[in-house]
C-alpha cells in the first residue's frame, strides 16, 4: 500500500514534501538516499564525504547511545575521552595499524598560525593514543582491567560517501580495554559482541550473525576479529559492529606492562569494540518500504504520533484537540516522556498529515477524528502493515504499548524470515557463483582459504567471506581449496 | 582539618596515592593541578594543548550533560550534529568572526592521502556551517523557529594551557536557533542564559552573575553577548557559559531568508549560546579545599561511598561487607544505580581509603566498623566540612539524601558568602586599582567607556569588565571617562 504524496516535492506550508520516494525495486540506492530525505534523517555537508546528522536522524542516535551506553555501564565500563588529534609517529608504531589507516587519514599541519612539528592526524579511531595513556595509567595487576569506552566522532577519508555507510567523519563508540590475561581478553571480546548482537536484535530488530573474520578481514593490528553481519533488504550483507581481540600488539607497541601478583612485569591484553551511525543505515535498509522509513518501536524516538482531525475547526480546537491532549499525556507517562506526539499542523491536508509521519518511520498513528469521538476511541494505524484497530479511549495505557512490542516482533520475524529465505549452501565455486548471480543474498560454504584465496573470490564475484558464524560448528572439505575441516564461512556482497 | 596521606605519591597495591597536594595558600595555580590529578579527573595528552578526560572527570561531564540536555530539551531544542571541518571560506564570511577566530584555528590541509584544494578548519564554533544549512532548510515563517543543540569537540589552539581552562580541543554544547523576529531571537538570547544560570546555580552550587558583555568581550560576530560570570576561590572571575544574540549579522552572511505570512522575503534573526568542560574547573576551583576535590552532591556521579572497615577479616567479610551492600542497595533505590559504592580495597590502610575518597571529592562517606555493627547505625562524615553523624540502619533511606542536600545548599552558601565579602564598589579608577591589587575580588563601579577604554584599564590593572549585572540597573558616573547614566559593571581579573 503506498500513499502517493498529492505534491511534487516543495514546501506546502512551511513542510517540506520530498518528491514521491523512488520504489527500491527501480533503484535500491536511490531509494535508500530518498527515504533518508524524506525522513530528514541526514543531509551531505558542504565538505566532501562528510554527513549533518538532522535533529530526526540525531534522536534515533540518542537512542542508541542511551541504549548502548546502559549495557556498557552494566557490564563494569566506564566512559572516558581521549583526544581528537594523534602524532602521526603514534600510528607508525603498529606496523599493521598505519597500513590499515594512514591512507585514510585527514591530517593537520598547521595551528596557531604556524605550522606544526609533526604533522597530527585526526583519529580515525584510538587504539594508539589509548595504548600511550594506557601505558600510564598501568603499573600493578590490581590497575586491571581498565574497562573504558569512550563516544566520539573519528574520520577516516571516504572518495565514495554514502550517508550513514561511509562517511568521511562519523560519530561511533570505541571501547578499550585492558587485561592481565588472554583468557580474560578473550572473554572481553565475545562478551561485547554479544552485548551489540542482543542490543541489535533486541533493540534495532536487526537479525546479525555473530562471527569471526576471516584474516583479510582483520581489523588492522588485531589477532582476531569478531562482527555482527546482518542481512539489508537487497540481500547485501552490511557489518553492523564489530569487536577486536589485540593480543599483546599494541602492549608491545605502546609498552602497556603492569606487575603481576609474583612481582615480574608482563605486557597487558588488550581489546577493542566500535558501533557507529552506520547502524541508522542498517536500519533503514532493513526495515524501510516504499513510503519511506519505517523505525522499530523500542528504538523509535517518537513511537506514536496522535492526529486531531476534522472540517469544522471549532470541534478540531476546542474538543478534539484537548483529548488528544489527554490521550498523549497518557500515553507519555507509561512511554517516556516524548514519546506520544499529538500532529496540530492543521493547516495541512490529512493526507499530507498522514503521509508525513509515514515518511518519518513513526510506527504508530493514532487517528482521532469526529466518528472517534462519539465512540470514545482511537484508530490505531501500524506503520509498518497498514493493520487498522480501534482502541477504547480508556484502554489506551494497555493497549498501544501492546501494540508497539507487536510491531517491535514483527519488524524482526520480518528481516529473520527474509534472510533465512536467502541464505543457501553451496558445494562449489560454480554454485557459489551461480547463486551469488542469481539473487544474491547469504551462501554459506566450508572455507579454509587464506588471504590470497579470499581476494581471488573476491575477483570473481564481488563477494567476501563475511564471518565464520559462531554459533554453527559444522566443518567440511573447502569449496575453494579442497582442504579437509574447513570451517562453515558466510559469504555474500557487502556495503 | 587536614588528613595527610601516610605516603609520599606512588602506588600502592595498584591504587595511586598522589603525594601531599600542593595547599591553596602556596601556589593556587599548582594546588588547581594537584586536586585534578589526585582526583583522576584529566591529563594532558601527548598533543600539545590537548587534554584527556579521565573516567571520574567525564562521569561529571555525563551529569552535566544529562541535567542540561533535559533542560534544553524542556525548553523546546533538539539536538543535531554538524560536520566537525569547515571550508576555509566559510569563516571567512562574516568579517569580525574571521578575525576572532582564525588566529587559532587548527587547518587540514591533506587528507587521503592528497593536499586538499581547499583547507579545511577544525570548527572552532559551528555558527558557519550551521547558517550555511539553516539557508537550506528555512525557506517559509514556518519552518521558524529552528531550536538546534549540538554536543561536540572543538578546538582552539592555546598557546598557554590549562586543564579545563584552557584546552586547545575541548568538550561543548553549542545552541544555535534562528527566528523570525528580533524579539523572539532577543527573547531566546535571555532564556537560554537564564537556563543555564538556574542550571549553574542548582546542580554545580555556583552562584554566578547574570549579565551583559561590554564591547571589547563580545563574541566576534554578535551584536550582544550575555554571559554567566562567577568567583572562584582565588577571587579571580570565571566566565561560565555565554548567550549572544547574533541579530541578521550570520542570516546576511549566510543567506538564511524565510518568507513572511506577507509573502516578502526577510533576513532570520540567530542566536548561538554555548557552555563547556571549562564548568569543571569552576566547579573544582569553587569548592574543593587542601585536601581534594569537593564536588555539590547533585553533581557528583558518586554521591556517597560505603567503607566497611575492621581487622577481623572473616567478620568484615561475612558480617560487614553483605550489611554494607544491603544498605547501598537501599539507597541506590532512592538515588539512582550508581551512586552509592561500597569500597572493597581491603588490601589498603584505612587511612589509605579514606583518603582516597576525600581526594576525589565524594560527598559523603558511611563508615562501617564493629561498633557501628553493634549499635545498627553507620557514621556520616561530611567531605565538605568533616562533620559527623551516626544514622540508624532503619533511615538511612531518608536521612543520606536528605544530608547531600544539606551538603549542596551548604556549598551553595559558603561561595555565594565568599563572593560576597570579596565584591567592593569603586567610585574612581585609584580605587579600583587599590582593591584589585589588595585581595582583588570583584569591583563593581559605573562604567559608561568604550573599547579603548576598556583596553586601558586592562593594561593598568589585569581586569575586564567582566559584564554589565542584569539584576542590577543602578546608573550613576562613570568612574573611568566621568559620563553620566553610565551603567553598573563588574571588574575582575579572570580566568
Amino acid at each position: 500500500m503506498s500513499l502517493v504524496p498529492p505534491s511534487g516535492g516543495t514546501t506546502i506550508g512551511g513542510v517540506f514534501m520530498a518528491r514521491n520516494i523512488t520504489p527500491k525495486d527501480k533503484d535500491y540506492s536511490q531509494w535508500y538516499l530518498d527515504v533518508i530525505k524524506a525522513a530528514e534523517l541526514a543531509d551531505y555537508a558542504p565538505v566532501r564525504g562528510c554527513m549533518i546528522i538532522r535533529p530526526n536522524g540525531y534522536a534515533v542516535w540518542e537512542s542508541i547511545m542511551s541504549e548502548m551506553d546502559r549495557r556498557f555501564k552494566e557490564t563494569g565500563h566506564v566512559n572516558a575521552y581521549f583526544p581528537l588529534l594523534i602524532p602521526s609517529s603514534f600510528l607508525e608504531k603498529e606496523k599493521e595499524h598505519v597500513e590499515g589507516f594512514a591512507p585514510e587519514c585527514a591530517v593537520v599541519t598547521h595551528a596557531g598560525g604556524e605550522e606544526l612539528e609533526e604533522p597530527l592526524v585526526v583519529r580515525p579511531t584510538s587504539e594508539t593514543v589509548i595504548g600511550y595513556m594506557y601505558s600510564k595509567w598501568v603499573q600493578s595487576w590490581r590497575d586491571l582491567p581498565l574497562l573504558i569506552n569512550q563516544w566520539c566522532n573519528v574520520m577516516r577519508w571516504e572518495m565514495r560517501p554514502r550517508l550513514f555507510l561511509r562517511t568521511s567523519e562519523f560519530l561511533w563508540q570505541e571501547g578499550h580495554t585492558a587485561h592481565a590475561t588472554r583468557a580474560e581478553a578473550m572473554e572481553e571480546t565475545l562478551k561485547m559482541l554479544e552485548v551489540y548482537r542482543v542490543f541489535m536484535e533486541e533493540i534495532l530488530a536487526l537479525p546479525v550473525i555473530a562471527g569471526e573474520k576471516s584474516e583479510g578481514e582483520r581489523f588492522p593490528g588485531a589477532d582476531n576479529t569478531y562482527t555482527c553481519e546482518a542481512m539489508m533488504s537487497d540481500r547485501k550483507a552490511l557489518q553492523a559492529g564489530t569487536s577486536h581481540f589485540l593480543g599483546q600488539n599494541f602492549a608491545r607497541a605502546f609498552d602497556i606492562k603492569f606487575q603481576n601478583p609474583a612481582g615480574e612485569l608482563e605486557f597487558a591484553w588488550t581489546t577493542s569494540w566500535g558501533t557507529s551511525t552506520r547502524m541508522i543505515g542498517a536500519v533503514v535498509m532493513a526495515h524501510s518500504d516504499d513510503d519511506g522509513l519505517i523505525l522499530p518501536p523500542r528504538l523509535a524516538p517518537v513511537k506514536a504520533v496522535i492526529l486531531p482531525i476534522s472540517t469544522d475547526t471549532e470541534k478540531l480546537e476546542k474538543e478534539i484537540l484537548p483529548r488528544a491532549r489527554e490521550i498523549a499525556a497518557v500515553l507519555n507517562r507509561v512511554l517516556g516522556p516524548m514519546a506520544v506526539q499529538v500532529d496540530t499542523d492543521f493547516h495541512l491536508r490529512p493526507g499530507d498529515r498522514f503521509f508525513r509521519h509515514l515518511q518519518k518511520g513513526v510506527p504508530l498513528r493514532l487517528e482521532l477524528g469526529e466518528r472517534e469521538m462519539e465512540a470514545g476511541r482511537v484508530r490505531a494505524v501500524r506503520r509498518d502493515n497498514a493493520e487498522r484497530s480501534d482502541i477504547p479511549w480508556d484502554s489506551v495505557g494497555q493497549t498501544v504499548p501492546e501494540l508497539l512490542e507487536t510491531i517491535q516482533k514483527a519488524l524482526y520475524g520480518k528481516a529473520a524470515a527474509f534472510r533465512e529465505a536467502n541464505t543457501r549452501h553451496a558445494a562449489s565455486f560454480d554454485e557459489m557463483k551461480t547463486m551469488l548471480e542469481d539473487g544474491g543474498g547469504f551462501v554459506t560454504a566450508f572455507f579454509g582459504g587464506d588471504r590470497s584465496d579470499e581476494k581471488a573470490i573476491k575477483e570473481a564475484t564481488g563477494a567476501t567471506v563475511r564471518c565464520f558464524p559462531l554459533s554453527d560448528e559444522r566443518r567440511g572439505t573447502c569449496f575453494f581449496t579442497g582442504k579437509e575441516d574447513a570451517k562453515l564461512a558466510i559469504f555474500a556482497r557487502a556495503y
